[in-house]
């Protein structure tokens, strides 16, 4: 981070600086919400519920919209996005260890494999025959590699993480601790109580700039591959299936689980722990809530849902017990409605 | 692979090679669905949904039933169950790298753990003091096996695999990357806000052909040991708590989770998601579907089920909001009935 | 374990032996529960649900109340919090392999952090530059702990853990294998249809007593710090988003998801597979059944459930289809009740 001061972090991030009573030379150390940010933090505002913690605040300037500046008792950064702003300069405040682009004595390279310029090897990281790694990859301590697979260039591999055999993935990909790429699907055939293994001949294949949250997995393909394709932003502890296919630009948070031969369309959002069953397919621009099954086809974009939401344990009680009543009920109802049509009422 | 002629695949498998224009001869290289084939792959019919792709295929030959042969277009290879002829053909395609049975030089091996013949031991693999390896198992890169354990023959662990110590586990069983194995069970003892750990004295005990998916954990026992017998196969990210066992051949797909002193009877299948709390017993034979909650006993074999379905997240919110008005609803529908039961119509 | 005698462990524990057969110096070798133990085995009795296995135990003696001494064919060691006095008499049989308080030649330590007296590091540990172990703490095979990280006193991590730079835990934690922390937070600017990333600046806190189970993932924070208070216990596979904070003695069991910014109380008990969306507030004291989606503020202490609970899949179907014409059924009844009011019945 060598942007120190106010205008040289305006200047870097192609902000106007605006205000009556700017400190440009202000040296900024960090950045922090409205309502905690000091004199030496820059802020940001985007979201009207923070209304009342931007005209209180301290912070050495604040990036927001031209709209807001009225509203602001410090210095403003403006921009006509100011969450996507924000997002950059996160970037310059990150405090992150730079990797040196060495690779470490104690790791395990086979001779066979390529290695490109300026990669990055920590301790104990295994790399199998045959495998690629991109100019300018940092892989870290105790990853394991397969043999054959290709990362590409700038990516970020964390500590711990596993890659199995001809596991294909693009540039500038995150891959975060504990992920499992390219193992296998989950594909038994029955004879009589005993299951026959289907080797999965398939592999995993992640396009580029995609980000893979700690402990996920994702399994290769049972006989053509997995694919992630471009822009795809995976959190922690996410499943993805044999044979799936996620489409551009998609999120999918946390502990969701998207099942075999599923396919989820491009733009879309998978918010937490959502269940997608298999051989289900989800069109573009589709958004799903949290917790909620997917257990048929969505073709139209929008938004959809299911579970019941919360409620307090004695009441939900009585809930659920109606539930299973609600077939029945709804045949009540309509006998009542036929006796009413019938009655002089 | 050696198999390289529909002859010789023919010969492989034990299967009849049927049809009027068989070129025996043709190299084989692998396997596709029938719709992706091509002149070199072998394919596989055995649900009606694909007939439409069967007509079509344009692969090297089709495994399939004899009585659908007449619909095939190219060879076929008749089987009486042609998904587990698919599975028993896939194995013989799988490029899977072999792994030399060799010690690696920084692998940690304690000197008093007995070692298998054919054993393959990759890099930075640590065993503990007294832990016993079978004839002819694998174990992955960064594997690390903790002391007493005793591993079977021809098991495979994947990289990064943890086994606590005294962990038991069969023959021929697969271990995908980042499991934990033998890890404590949750127990603790209350003495007013606080926890007191409670030690898990159990072990963990692995039968024979068990597959434990990638990202999975399953505790020790608290007292007794947690079981999981022969022939179950179990998917990604899979939690199994202390105590828990599980019976011969069973099924559990990804994400589900198996609370403590919980039972699972044999040959039950369990798909994504699901959640089963503690103290529960599941008979055999018993399907739950996707993200189900059993929250009580299921003494009778059977397909169970719980949640909504999806929904478009506007209707769903109007639904959400009588569901807590259930109870009430059901009065109401009694007052009616007990109404009209009175009323002249 | 130097314990090996009835009245040894009486000693060891502070209770009182007492009954009228007491072989004080019967040789005791373990712990079991009631209808299991023999005569060389511990248990406990505490819960009704299981008296009539106590009218029968075979145990050496069984640790419980003073009123149900009568009930007992056995000794009895007399504690007014059997459950408690079992916690820690489990200590004193845990059969855990010690650590020896070395540091193993194949680990990598780098030069500028600081190991405290008596930590055992085991092979493949990495510890980056910066670090601090505390005194007494044990690192597992294969951890890798980042630059800057804190870890306390008398603290264990078991193998395959991953600290990314500057997580802060406390004394006394346990960790077990897989599990990653301060892991970057799921945060994205849209830009268009891009996702650009948003630095992670803040990092993880985690207090004193606290335990994580087993694949269990704790995101760093955006701007502030995700705090983890004392004595919080953590089941495995748990995923905690970042900015997140879990108050003291909060119990949360495995496969619970934590999204991002929420708060949870201190004494919670959030039981398995429960989600929780981003930005809810839940206050002290709260319970969450089993697999509940908390969708808003909790500001009530009391006990939440959301779901359906578990059906046969058939009656299940007929129940999915009517909630999702629950309004319609609503305004139906009303419509029925306004016409029976004005009906003459």
């Amino acid at each position: 981070m060598t942007v120190t001061t106010l205008n040289s972090l305006a200047a870097a991030l192609g902000l106007e600086l605006r205000g009556s009573n700017i400190a440009a030379s202000t040296p900024i150390q960090g950045m922090a919400v409205l309502a905690a940010a000091g004199p030496a933090h820059i802020s940001f505002y985007h979201n009207p519920r923070y209304h009342a913690d931007l005209r209180k605040t301290h912070a050495a300037a604040v990036i927001l919209r031209a709209e807001d500046a009225a509203q602001c008792p410090v210095a403003c950064l403006i921009s006509p996005n100011p969450y996507l702003a924000y997002a950059k300069a996160s970037q310059l405040f990150d405090r992150r260890p730079i990797e040196a682009a060495t690779i470490h004595a104690a790791a395990h390279i086979d001779a066979s494999a390529q290695v490109g310029v300026g990669v990055a090897i920590a301790a104990n990281v295994v790399i199998g025959a045959g495998a690629i790694i991109g100019a300018g990859t940092i892989i870290g301590a105790n990853c394991v590699i397969g043999p054959d697979c290709r990362v590409g260039t700038d990516c970020r591999l964390y500590p711990n993480v596993s890659l199995y055999h001809g596991v294909v993935m693009g540039d500038r990909c995150i891959v975060h601790s504990s992920v499992v790429l390219g193992s296998d699907g989950f594909g038994f055939a029955r004879d009589g109580g005993r299951h026959h293994k289907i080797a999965q001949l398939g592999s995993l294949v992640i396009g580029n700039d995609v980000e893979i949250g700690a402990g996920t997995s994702i399994d290769r393909g049972a006989l053509a591959d997995t694919v992630i394709e471009d822009g795809v932003k995976i959190d922690n502890q996410v499943q993805i299936a044999h044979n799936v296919r996620i489409g551009s630009n998609t999120v999918i948070c946390g502990c969701s689980a998207i099942a075999g031969s599923s396919s989820i369309g491009k733009n879309c959002t998978i918010a937490g722990a959502v269940g997608v069953v298999n051989h289900v397919n989800i069109c573009d621009h589709v958004t799903i809530t949290a917790m909620s099954l997917v257990n048929h086809d969505i073709t139209e974009p929008g938004i959809y849902s299911s579970g019941t939401g919360i409620d307090v344990t004695g009441n939900w009680r009585r809930s659920i017990v109606r539930f299973r009543q609600l077939d029945d009920m709804w045949r009540r109802l309509l006998r009542l409605e036929k006796h009413q049509n019938k009655s002089p009422g």
